[in-house]
């Protein structure tokens, strides 16, 4: 092993010949010019991402003995497709630009209508062709997962989670708006949309239906394992992405610098934020917090503001916490010494400071 | 039999029961006060509807040998899932306000949002909120379908024959969406939108799909049948849609009256209307459709316009053509006699002047 070999290398690999290989055979349906746009929409879509969530379904699936068959990327795979079409909604939810350093699919369809000349709202094209893109790529995560070529006894060990992952997954989302129209939340309140909304589906549910496919039943030690690694390591990677939208690099986040602050969002950061901030504090984050119009300097004392009420710190100190837990909830789990390592290895890859 | 008894009575009670169930069995995940507007909408939605697609799923299952077997019911009932989750998102892009006599799903919680006085974007609340419950019936039609209780080999056989609706849908969808921003289209492609977006998945997919569970195969006979039936029927069933969006009784489309015409659609009712049109009748067409302020007066002319060019004629000859020759095909197909009426009896009933 290299300095740089990390256990997301294999899985990089192998999920995407897995996503083109899919995309392949489809491909034919898109004959159609019309449908270029679409499909070439969703390849764009596929070539990024970490491939975190393939990672903690693959290395569960290792973990409880699974092999290094092509039939677990394939299914692992089905989690990007799950998780692009989550992003290009979401974007949608949010009307946000900008996604993977790119335009957002919605903002690329709707500049496809500008630039055809077509008739009506370019931007009323760009959302519904992006709640189809979405669509379709939800489908296709189900289509994928099924025809993967694992037993048919592993599917249907596993089917019950993916079932349930799909629905907390809409729900999770749900809580989220909810939380944002709310506005002020406690950071209780927050944790419990960062769970539900990205940490279970980023993490716990991926390793939980890695560990079930392999051993094709849960056992107890599965479901501790989950909750104990799996909801920390998802607590601890929001927390990270709370940060990462404040004070991230746009070359690693792919998304413009605070842009979590002009949407507003209300996080587990924010919530600490308030929390701790003196009168004069909160009035700046009540000021400057969801103005679409935020520019460099409003972003500037917000983050000054966030780091000066000790949040920054807190969330830091977090996520080294939920990390250490999840990292020691490891050594007594019945899994391969290979796969204890991948997930020690993954649990900080997913947590650490770069995007 | 009763005088108005129809081969949907027995669909419509058993899909009623499917589909309560199947809710009722995912309440538990709702517990959360907050989630309530969620599963209302969705039982809301799930209480409409024809039952249609259930019935050319059912009566092909019945067609070609199959029992009445609660499974085929739940296979069946998740096609009214699907087609809420459709309706659900077409209403977010069409930006329409009405669904099946209530307020479309974008709107309820829109209205929701106002009503508790929450922060931000009502609105973009409004379809936040419908794109996720959309999501969320998409989901669970898949997850319905695959868990009716029907033999694993009837399902691993219609697979994938459900993937290609499914894809087809979404790329119909699109194709429409296309249309519509295209402009002026010709009878053709109007025709063909028509077919991907509505008619196959509306008839000929579900009759497949019911064949195809029943025979756990594809016989050439399947093929012929749910091209020389399902297909007619579907373009039918689409042409009478487009009339009744133009000329139906809101009590009974659950639109209000014109509301195609106020969206701007670009049906084939309105690409035979403008081919036939002389230059003052295709002013009033152009300078009327898409209108989003359209009052009583612009509909009623609009509606004179599409009658005096035989538009509206020609549409009623076609569907009465496509209906008969749909008819025709059923003499020869080796179903049962049972079925062989039912689908007859659909074919009118899917295609009839009411809603």
């Amino acid at each position: 092993m290299t300095a740089t070999a990390t256990p997301l290398d294999i899985v990089r690999t192998e999920v995407d010949r897995a996503l083109s290989e899919f995309v392949d055979r489809r491909r034919p349906l898109f004959a159609d010019p019309a449908l270029g746009p679409v499909l070439a929409a969703a390849e764009d879509l596929l070539a990024g991402g970490k491939r975190l969530r393939p990672g903690f379904c693959y290395w569960g699936w290792r973990g409880a003995g699974g092999g290094d068959d092509p039939a677990i990327f394939n299914a692992a795979a089905s989690l990007e497709l799950l998780q692009a079409s989550a992003l290009v909604h979401d974007d949608v939810m949010d009307a946000s630009d900008m996604r993977r350093g790119m335009p957002a699919a919605h903002r690329r369809f709707q500049a496809l209508h500008e630039r055809s000349g077509w008739r009506g709202s370019a931007e009323q094209f760009g959302e519904g062709a992006a709640i189809l893109l979405g669509n379709l790529m939800l489908v296709w995560s189900g289509e994928m997962w099924r025809t993967s070529g694992l037993p048919d006894a592993a599917l249907a060990a596993a089917e019950p989670v993916h079932d349930l992952m799909l629905t907390e997954l809409m729900c999770g989302q749900y809580l989220d708006l909810l939380e944002q129209a709310h506005g002020e939340s406690t950071f209780e309140g927050a944790l419990r949309v960062a769970l539900f909304k990205s940490g279970k589906y980023s993490v716990e549910h991926p390793l939980r239906l890695g560990l079930v496919l392999a051993t094709q039943g849960t056992e107890p030690w599965i479901e501790r394992l989950c909750v104990e690694y799996g909801q920390r390591v998802g607590i601890a990677f929001q927390l990270r992405d709370d940060v990462l939208g404040v004070f991230g690099d746009p070359a690693e986040t792919g998304k413009p610098a605070g842009d979590d602050l002009r949407e507003g969002k209300r996080t587990m950061l924010i919530a600490r934020t308030l929390a701790a901030a003196n009168p004069a504090q909160a009035d700046v984050v009540r000021s400057h917090l969801g103005d679409p119009d935020l520019d460099a300097e409003g972003v500037s004392r917000l983050r000054q503001v966030i780091a000066e009420t000790g949040a920054l710190v807190e969330c830091e100190e977090m996520i080294k916490r939920y990390v250490d837990e999840a990292l020691a909830s490891l050594d007594d789990a019945p899994i391969t010494e290979e796969a204890r390592r991948a997930l020690a290895d993954l649990a900080v890859l997913a947590t650490s400071r770069r995007a």
